[in-house]
């Protein structure tokens, strides 16, 4: 399997998977191209005998000089045992430590117990909310009205 | 009128207005709440006797040094004649200068006329693209399957 950075043109090939690999749920609005463009040096494309297997998508927070955020992260349903998620979460943990940031965090729907689950996994704790769904604490209308969020943060050493 | 920096909590007031100010149409998926947590100082939202009047959410590009990008911008109907936008836009290009870019880009849908002449009023080139669409130069499928974009850049001295 082969890790390498995004490029913009990469776009047009990751977008119309997304809705794919989530089971045709409309989800490649969530990752317009504006990320490939900008982003290239903390995203990344994993791909194996000529097939794109998984993508990460992240940045470092301009706001927050310690700080990294994954946006988005797929990884193809025919490679989900090959370790293609923990491949890409270390590549970008890192170019987190590489720009001399400890921090990352990302976020999720409540009812992505896989996410939950894969990011519980990989270390990160789930932040303290105001409220809980099916055990796990959540934030409510995080990202709008009834859009509640699972807040997860990992410390890089 | 006050333009001030975005914090993440503005982002549970402007959301609801930009379908609002949209006239209805479904656009505050585009605005996730992400912009308003890592992105803090190069976004801004202008106020007037305590109303939320307009907002600008942009970022300096992470792949390239020179460049800085306008995501999404919105004025209230009712303050359309009040030089709002003008005021974010100058507002945006002090920061990005400030940061030593000189390069702004920003990318519309072909049908939003509006967007197209305001950007060129503001002193915006349109990019050449592969197409045009009512005499305005256009890249198509640029943000997905149907979805062309006409790409604004401009040089801030």
């Amino acid at each position: 399997m082969k890790i390498r950075n995004v490029k913009s043109s990469d776009f047009s090939v990751i977008s119309p998977l997304i809705n794919e690999w989530w089971g045709g749920r409309q989800m490649s609005d969530m990752l317009p191209k504006l990320f490939f463009v900008h982003f290239h040096d903390t995203s990344f494309i994993a791909e194996k005998d000529g097939v794109t297997v998984g993508f990460l998508v992240g940045f470092l927070s301009q706001s927050n000089s310690n700080v990294a955020y994954i946006h988005f992260v797929g990884v193809h349903p025919e490679y989900r045992e090959h370790h293609v998620g923990k491949r890409l979460y270390n590549e970008f943990f890192n170019v987190v430590k590489k720009n001399n940031r400890n921090i990352v965090r990302a976020v999720t729907s409540p009812s992505n117990k896989v996410s939950i689950a894969y990011h519980t996994k990989m270390g990160f704790m789930i932040e303290n909310g105001d409220k809980e769904v099916d055990g796990v604490s959540v934030f409510s209308d995080y990202d709008g009205i009834n859009q509640d969020r699972v807040l997860f943060v990992k410390a890089i050493d």
